[in-house]
């Protein structure tokens, strides 16, 4: 067991004000631009490697990414047009809760009684900063920030809020400002313990000294902080290999908007004790409670890992070789990633620096496959064994293994690069969706032809996952594009009972969309608990569920 | 995608009469007396073995078992005495609630026009198979089993049900009596969509033709069904390797308990749309509503498996080696199961034909270590690397790898047989606690030192998952043995952190123990979703929470 030490953390809270707006902020969800490559000896190399790729898309990961999934309003009193028509969705009106109180003095005395003067932020320039999303789209108005550093002050903040109908927008590492706690890990079992605030890439290193990894790597894994990870039970591209937060997340704390504290924080791999309630605060993006603290169960470090970049003629040979690669790679597969020809040419066309790895042919489609294993020798062997059989048999046409970092770090850039191409193209309508892995492509063909040479539609995801980034890309906005787009995209995403959010959430933007992917039972027991647990309706109000269903006044 | 065929199902449910007594069934939950062994081309042979184990254990596992979890009452008019005290916990009375009806011929004739005569079953014989639970030791006297046949039956009761307060026990695979299902198959994801009345074994049969396992293996699996599997979060022996069901399944069907269907039967890897309320389902034996089916994620069949059986000094080297075992064989370990001496000694002194592995030498700890990966030679050489590491640097005092399938099984029965060699020892007060691997065997020691000479305490479990099976072996139950063992138990594991129920639930037996291993606040947010979701308290009552937070009626 590692000590516990004091912890130093800063948990970020906006609030609404009169003039209220909508905040809330996901810096979880991004493709992962910089991935950690330890091919033996090399490892040094590598690690600057990552912090140079890192430090080379943190620009990039202020004003793009992947991870889309909900967006600020600009207020107009109390009618706001929310602006998200060039996030790929109609834009709509919502109109406030009349039943929010307007914070005044007395509540920012009380603020600063609690939380002391630096936890109550009026400054303008550090607002500006937190009422800005990371995409750089939408902007906020909120006038006050709060940092508890504690559960207690959370639990204080919240209690008098809810007295007060203030309502909250729970923040996690919308910047790099914020400081992370120190946690606690035991390495018998590999269960981490640590306070909501860690930012995932500390904890990504404090692990990596004691020889394990964390079960998720995101991109934005500089800046993103665990509890944010959590409330929106981010994927990412070892879901694959470690599954998702419902699996690896043992316990959290939690504190409900009456500043109840649930300590449900387990270090447990079995506890059938009651009801397992943590999993109604994973993946339910601060709705129904803030998280304050987790415990999550992580892997130990493998010595060994491979890449593999192929090409296949067509969608069916892709599938194949992710079915034999299950079989054949099993316990050693690590990420299995697909794009398509379309998302290839915009990368090589818009990114500097990049070459086609298989360039002497034309391709359809490519694959990425990386192994990650205990014994180098071994992985080798059944990576070799398993592309041998897969070009013998002609469901790949060419392919080729890294050789070593500089050349994995290359294959990786091309897939990771497809959503700042997609930015340098023009304007991009971006869908996150989960389908039957044998229909994914239908979607992506039927689309074509609607759009025809209106617009470029790129394909690209986590296809060992079912999970689709589904991207079209013109020249600008235009209702005739997205009229042709929406609402088709989401039905035929239900009629294949597929997910209008894999892993992006529903956050505003889709809030209303979600009978898509969820029956009206289910949505409208989602929505008796969101009434049981916040019965004012205080916690990011207007986003995750229908408004309609949510008469909290 | 295999074709859905119009499916046989029949799901048994028990219903309260004026007489009302309590009956909630897991078979689920049980060590696995026969395991699964592919060692190349005995493959055949092995399928043999198994069948022969099975049915060899089948008697035993009526009578014995290690997955207690609830008991039956018997009923004495509307004060009923629990008569668990053979199962380790104080004995208790319980008071019928007033509020639920009395079923009568209207009732019945009900039934009768839903589901036939066939589905409506009063024949004291299969009635009183229904009310005796497996260990025999609990007898219930429900009047009435009910079988639906499909989602819509089960709906049409439960809301007729709710209608008149008649109290409701769902009962899962208690006998093999009832048929199962057949599944639907998607092989490119290894997603498996089945209702919940299929029998786990069958569902492990259908899937290794088509070169795929369930995420769960226990020795009940010849009679308990997927819906009772998901509904108590059954743990078993795979949990190391492929984590709990609430990483594997995918989705659900479940009625409420006013007949509402909830249709969350998705089969995505990723779907952040929303909360995910299956989870819910997961784990809460029952009361929140009826699992009717099940979705899953299956892994490949894998063609390599090895097991050692080691012998440690102490219980720190036996951490030890866990640790090192999930390095060195990390991505192929797949059970990590250890006994001390009192349980070898046991098992050789009252199990026939068993003989110790290990027996040039004394010991105070055993290590079942088993591995599973797709290529044999790699398996082995990580494996004999790894027991050359331990053994050098004394970690492992002495060892022996299995060399075919009935040494394999000869290991496995020695673990798999303490529950069978505790029953012809005596009186046994068994306890099924999650603790912090390192202080796991203090609570063995101490319990020693508090019972001394008046009995035998054994342990055992799934190191790997943290998870102790400690058993008290005495001549008879007695109330100063009793007095010695609880509340200190309870008190010790809940002072660690630690779960009074590790994969057994709560049931009966512990409902009213639940605050040992859950907070104050956790446990009353359960009981306000209860409520939520069973107002009228309908859905196996008396169980899993205290009584007194219910107040229904």
């Amino acid at each position: 067991m590692v000590n516990w030490r004091p912890s130093y953390r800063l948990l970020k809270y906006s609030f609404f004000d009169s003039r209220t707006n909508l905040k809330f902020l996901n810096s979880s969800r991004t493709s992962t631009p910089g991935r950690a490559y330890n091919f033996g000896r090399t490892y040094e190399l590598f690690q600057q490697d990552v912090c140079f790729q890192r430090r080379k898309f943190s620009t990039f990961l202020k004003g793009s990414g992947n991870g889309i999934m909900a967006s600020l309003q600009n207020v107009d009193d109390n009618r706001c047009r929310i602006g998200y028509r060039n996030f790929a969705s109609t834009a709509s009106t919502t109109v406030r809760n009349q039943s929010f109180s307007v914070i005044n003095s007395d509540d920012i005395n009380y603020f600063k009684k609690i939380l002391g003067e630096s936890g109550v932020v009026q400054d303008e320039e550090k607002l500006d900063d937190a009422n800005t999303d990371w995409m750089r789209k939408q902007k906020g108005s909120s006038k006050l920030m709060l940092q508890p550093k504690s559960t207690q002050e959370v639990s204080q903040i919240l209690d008098y809020c809810n007295s007060r109908c203030l309502a909250v927008v729970p923040q996690g590492g919308n910047t790099g400002l914020v400081g992370g706690s120190v946690p606690v890990f035991d390495e018998a079992s590999g269960i981490l313990v640590c306070e909501a605030g860690c930012i995932l890439e500390n904890l990504i290193s404090y692990l990596d000294n004691e020889g394990f990894i964390m079960p998720l790597d995101l991109g934005a894994k500089g800046s993103c902080q665990i509890g944010g990870n959590v409330s929106t039970n981010a994927g990412g591209l070892r879901l694959i290999r470690y599954g998702s937060l419902h699996g690896s997340v043992l316990g959290l704390e939690a504190v409900l908007a009456n500043g109840t504290v649930l300590d449900m924080l387990g270090t447990l791999r079995k506890d059938n004790t009651g009801y397992d309630l943590k999993h109604l605060f994973i993946g339910s993006e601060g709705s129904l409670g803030i998280v304050t603290k987790v415990s999550i169960l992580t892997p130990p470090k493998l010595a060994s890992v491979n890449l593999a970049f192929l090409a296949c003629k067509d969608y069916t040979s892709c599938q194949k070789v992710l079915s034999q690669a299950k079989r054949n790679l099993g316990e050693i597969l690590s990420a299995f990633e697909f794009l398509d020809i379309n998302a290839m040419d915009l990368v090589l066309k818009h990114l500097d620096g990049l070459r086609d790895p298989l360039p002497s042919s034309t391709h359809n489609f490519y694959i990425l496959i990386e192994t990650t294993g205990s014994m180098e020798s071994h992985d080798k062997e059944k990576l070799e064994a398993f592309l041998l059989q897969v070009m013998e048999s002609g469901l790949v046409t060419d392919g080729v293994l890294s050789q070593d970092i500089n050349q994995a770090s290359s294959f990786w850039r091309i897939r990771e690069g497809i959503p700042e191409a997609l930015m340098k193209a023009g304007a991009v309508y971006k869908y996150d969706l989960s389908l039957p892995p044998e229909k994914m492509y239908d979607l992506v063909v039927e689309m074509r032809g609607r759009l025809g040479t209106e617009a470029n539609v790129v394909a690209y995801g986590h296809l060992g996952d079912g999970n689709l980034h589904l991207n079209i890309s013109a020249q600008q906005y235009n209702d005739s594009i997205l009229s042709k787009i929406e609402p088709f995209v989401y039905e035929w995403t239900s009629k294949q009972r597929g997910s209008i959010s894999a892993e992006h959430g529903l956050g505003l933007m889709k809030a209303n969309k979600i009978h898509y992917s969820k029956s009206a039972e289910t949505v409208q027991l989602m929505a008796s608990i969101k009434k049981l647990l916040d019965p004012k309706g205080i916690l990011n109000p207007y986003k995750v569920l229908p408004t309609s269903l949510l008469s909290h006044s």
